[in-house]
């Protein structure tokens, strides 16, 4: 029975619909899920169950993700010089069509909401400079959406050195673009290498006031602390990248965020986290506890965990993890959870295989896998 | 901090809504939740956070419970005579009034969707003295139900002795009296004593496309096996009843209208079952699993778990047990999870107590106490 | 990253250990795994820590298991005659050689306490025709275990017809076939075709102080229902037997034994119970609460559940599900879980690859496969 | 039925445990709980089962915990100056006597091993003063547990600015002061205010030989990151500390630490983590994923995960937490989890309510409030 396990095999037009056997499950289809069905071998054959019964989930389509990246060539050749990379990375993170299209097929993407990679324009502190390449990196980006607008759809690049300009730029990349949000890499650099800028500052609220405005979604995505935030990492540069230190940064950025009120005064601000809610979700009663008990007075009306629960959505980037998604289900509910693989950094098909078959119930994963993207991005 | 456990005493005027403060929580007040708050002591206590923040979870309103008894006088006291039942029992499920409102003001219950209690009209095996019962007994729930229309909702009971008369008095209550359902317990008696007939055989195909076509649930209710179905708990009496032959009973049932085909035939069909599933979820895996490798031949088009998630919804009633809570969120999503109490056979508050605190999300906590049965009986 | 879903061939030989790389993995050593590593490849991949680190988990061998069946010719033939079994059934069951050794290397096991299997004994209403062929069947086994006493131990099949008779070849298993507990398939039928006895009644209490003297398990397997016992399956005969009527009479008859104060007077018996617990574990705390409100008196000193989680053990044996799985480690604990696949009914591959990957702790993943089996059966 | 979530009193006298009924549990009685019984009210009722049956659970007695803190009044009233504490708890953490000992009577604490608070010795940069202070704070600990043997056991405080004198001053506490391991406060300054010096550093090899030498667990206790350190934090002063910055600093420490190659040189090292795992367990799988897929170098030999795994413990401290606790139980397992409160930062009572109450198993229970610890600490 190890069957289910071990079929990932695409099909080869899993986007046309053609040729699909009627969907015995009433949920699945009027979820947007198509299924290259296998009726004689898997008909009732629990196991096959991924999703629902009657079909051969490893040929399940449809998952939508909203953590995959782009690199500019200019910038990415710029900040990996040197590094130490895989050889067909470079490819796959630029480019923006048959590359990418193929693993998408080969992982069940239906749609992906693409973004320029960390740090992006974030870490340009020269303001001009950024509001420059934002625009270049959202034009180029939104002339590749043209050309596959079934397939790909984007998050704005912003410059947040400037508040108004990236509350202009983002407002140009939704209503002339037609982006569906942003993804931010975390503090800006503004005006000097070593600044560090956070976005609860009183300065921002104008932008965030766009945002909310705009009814989009803001994704707070990691990037690396700068050197002379790395104090702790001394000796472990490894650990301040993604396997911790983007984790703290983006976690105590978030609980910035929260603990400044920024939540009270724009209540329907939505802020989407990566990685599975960046360790946020295991402290945050600790974190909530700690201020009740500690008595420390902050602007928020409201624990911050009911901001986590009310202003944000978790992904599972690079999280394939059934323990900790079932502690963010049980923490958050299932509704804020949205699939995302964090492609080229991670493997399509093992997000795929993993989400196909963690021990959540079927209903869930779909609203992971493709529902709860559709409600936030009205798709 | 132990204060949140040891509150629970009940706002004067839960129902009237006046001089609540203003709900910290967006999603609780568009919940329709009602808070008596004490901002003062409790505002950022996460320990509060039944739901979320900002007000004394110990006081919540506004829960729908949908497993809630009443029994006619001459029915009670025919079937109880002579069982040793606590005093203020008869009382309690008899009254359909002010003890029941107090009550349901101190379990922070707004809504209950009442029924007939088991057996009820099914263990009546004269049709037409079923027939007649059924109809006195939601005559006389409708009439009580008109006195507290904000409080009350209702289940029909039916004579499914004779399918026809059943669908027609389905028809009846949902037209004309304004019943959002049915609630039957379990087999009937037809004809004879010692009849048992469940409600996947042929002759109720009919009565089905009745329940589908009114777009009601059904509620299969347990009920206790005859005397001639009791050899596995000869000795042990206590078994065959609520402590565990109510869910084999009823699990068996479930099981035999999902294996039948009835769920394909009639697509549409909402049936809730009580107590976490009557052990359903934690062994639909099992059921589908030897169904598949032992090569049994159903009328099924799919895994029975399938209907399980599909055409099934799940009641707390009489389990407040958080372990079982979270198996079936994890097998059948939070979704079709409805709180119940079991009243006057629970405690109000007991109930109200564990789904308050019970680790779970506070969403799939407000939806399971309130939003779902919103959805489900378009209320 | 699919690779370890994917790989699940045997190495040639996995009990004599030659040949195996250095394990990482301290905890995994004391433990009894072996492991042929494959350190190149998969030394710090994550995913392949089925069970710890540093080796490929596919090739992961040592476990235990303890429900798995074979059958004489003379009762299988007799039996099964005219049943719709797969081919290859009849072979895999009566052998107890090449065929299921190679099996038990494909699936991991190392050794499997064997079993009669079900109805066996049980169904053998003539008592002296029960004690012959429970003395023949146990020779068998115990000629069969002495070929390969490193893979194979066994469970006595007993003539519960005549207690005493039952507790005399118990002990002969135990003290002169070096058998390490019993296996009995559910109530008996005693003197004729359609009695039901079951081991709570009184007659049994001698019985079971031997079991407790000789401190070793007592297997309650399942078996189904008499026909006389079937009114619920009517028309529905495949939902009486593994899908769901296995659990409803395994589990009536082990609360029957809980409910007799059974284990107050014999505190140290051991039961085991299969298929993650035939249910009780989701339903026994309504059962306590029933008994507890419902005011019913029983002979017992404690709630059901303490018998449950002090004299019961629970195996995997047929229910390979991750969330019904961890409702048995939140209820009762990972200590008293104990693998088994039901071989030959139930596929090795499957059973192993759902415990390698299934979202537990490694530490309680190696428990179940082998530790607790070694504590239980003093291996 | 609320009663179990009421009833907190204090019985008299806990320790001396007489007047105890005989207790009905035979695992309880042997894990060395002390109930005081009520068993005409609650005998049956399955909600007074926090842990088994047939007493009172909100009387049980007979917790370890471990992460209890002292202060020496010269640090402390050096360390707080002008802080806004509550009034009361400057006695608290002063007194090692009368009122510590009635915190732990209302909070069913048998046992405290108790430790300096943070950021003790490792905030003074000055070596000889670190050691001078270290010898003071240890042998004021010692003469107070020799008042009270059977209630306190001590941590040693550690002079870490010199691993000699450390590992001299842990052998002195371990082999003449009778101290069961060490608590120290993350990173040490080492000769000047501004320095920062983790233990994965190669000096500190030698000390860790001792701490394996000695068979002593390590705890790795929180502080908070030094000015020059508090970048992230800008204007949020309290999310450095204990709400966030408290996880953020020990989480890197310990990473840093199995990063090393520390646990595969002394594989038998014992490293104690508070908070339920200062965020590592919900993480860890992915930081063994980023290093295997970034092709990251690192001296270990296996994953991270397996550190944790095999390394270290885990407990309650400050995070009552049931999600929390079910992520750690199913990541790491329950047999590392140990209870403790965080007194007096936090409430005796909260955290036992929780403990008693929160939806493991009993087994586990047991585990975490008193069964690890003994095992763990030889007790």
């Amino acid at each position: 029975m190890a069957k289910v396990y071990m079929k990932q095999s695409a099909p080869e037009n899993p986007i046309t619909r053609r040729n699909f056997i009627e969907l015995a499950s009433a949920t699945l289809a009027s979820a947007g899920f198509a299924a290259k069905g296998n009726a004689e071998t898997s008909s009732r054959d629990p196991h096959s169950a991924a999703f629902v019964g009657d079909f051969d989930a490893s040929s399940l389509h449809g998952k939508i993700a909203l953590e995959e990246h782009f690199a500019l060539a200019e910038v990415f050749d710029h900040n990996h010089a040197g590094k130490n990379l895989p050889p067909a990375f470079r490819s796959q993170i630029l480019d923006l069509d048959e590359i990418r299209l193929a693993e998408m097929d080969r992982g069940g993407l239906e749609l992906c909401i693409l973004s320029l990679d960390s740090p992006g324009i974030q870490g340009v502190p020269d303001t001009s400079e950024a509001i420059s390449l934002a625009r270049r990196a959202n034009d180029h980006l939104a002339q590749n959406i043209a050309k596959n607008p079934k397939r790909f759809r984007g998050f704005a690049a912003l410059p947040m050195q400037d508040p108004q300009a990236a509350a202009q730029e983002l407002t140009r990349c939704v209503r002339e673009l037609g982006f569906v949000g942003a993804l931010v890499n975390g503090f800006s650099q503004v005006g000097a290498a070593d600044s560090v800028v956070y976005y609860d500052l009183p300065q921002y609220r104008p932008f965030w006031a766009t945002v909310q405005d705009l009814d989009v979604p803001f994704y707070l995505h990691p990037r690396r602390p700068l050197e002379t935030g790395m104090r702790a990492y001394e000796g472990h540069a490894w650990l301040a990248g993604a396997p911790w230190g983007f984790a703290v940064e983006t976690s105590i950025h978030a609980l910035r965020l929260m603990g400044s009120g920024l939540f009270d005064e724009y209540p329907r601000l939505k802020i989407i986290l990566g990685h599975l809610g960046e360790g946020i979700p295991h402290g945050i009663w600790r974190t909530d506890n700690r201020i009740y008990r500690g008595s420390i007075s902050l602007k928020t009306q409201r624990p911050l965990a009911s901001y986590l629960r009310e202003n944000c959505y978790i992904t599972t980037s690079g999280n394939f993890r059934t323990q900790a998604l079932t502690n963010v289900i049980l923490e958050i509910g299932a509704d804020r959870v949205l699939y995302s693989v964090d492609y080229p950094f991670e493997d399509v098909v093992e997000a795929q295989t993993w989400l196909d078959h963690c021990a959540i119930s079927d209903a869930d994963r779909i609203k992971i896998a493709r529902g709860n993207a559709q409600k936030l991005f009205h798709l």
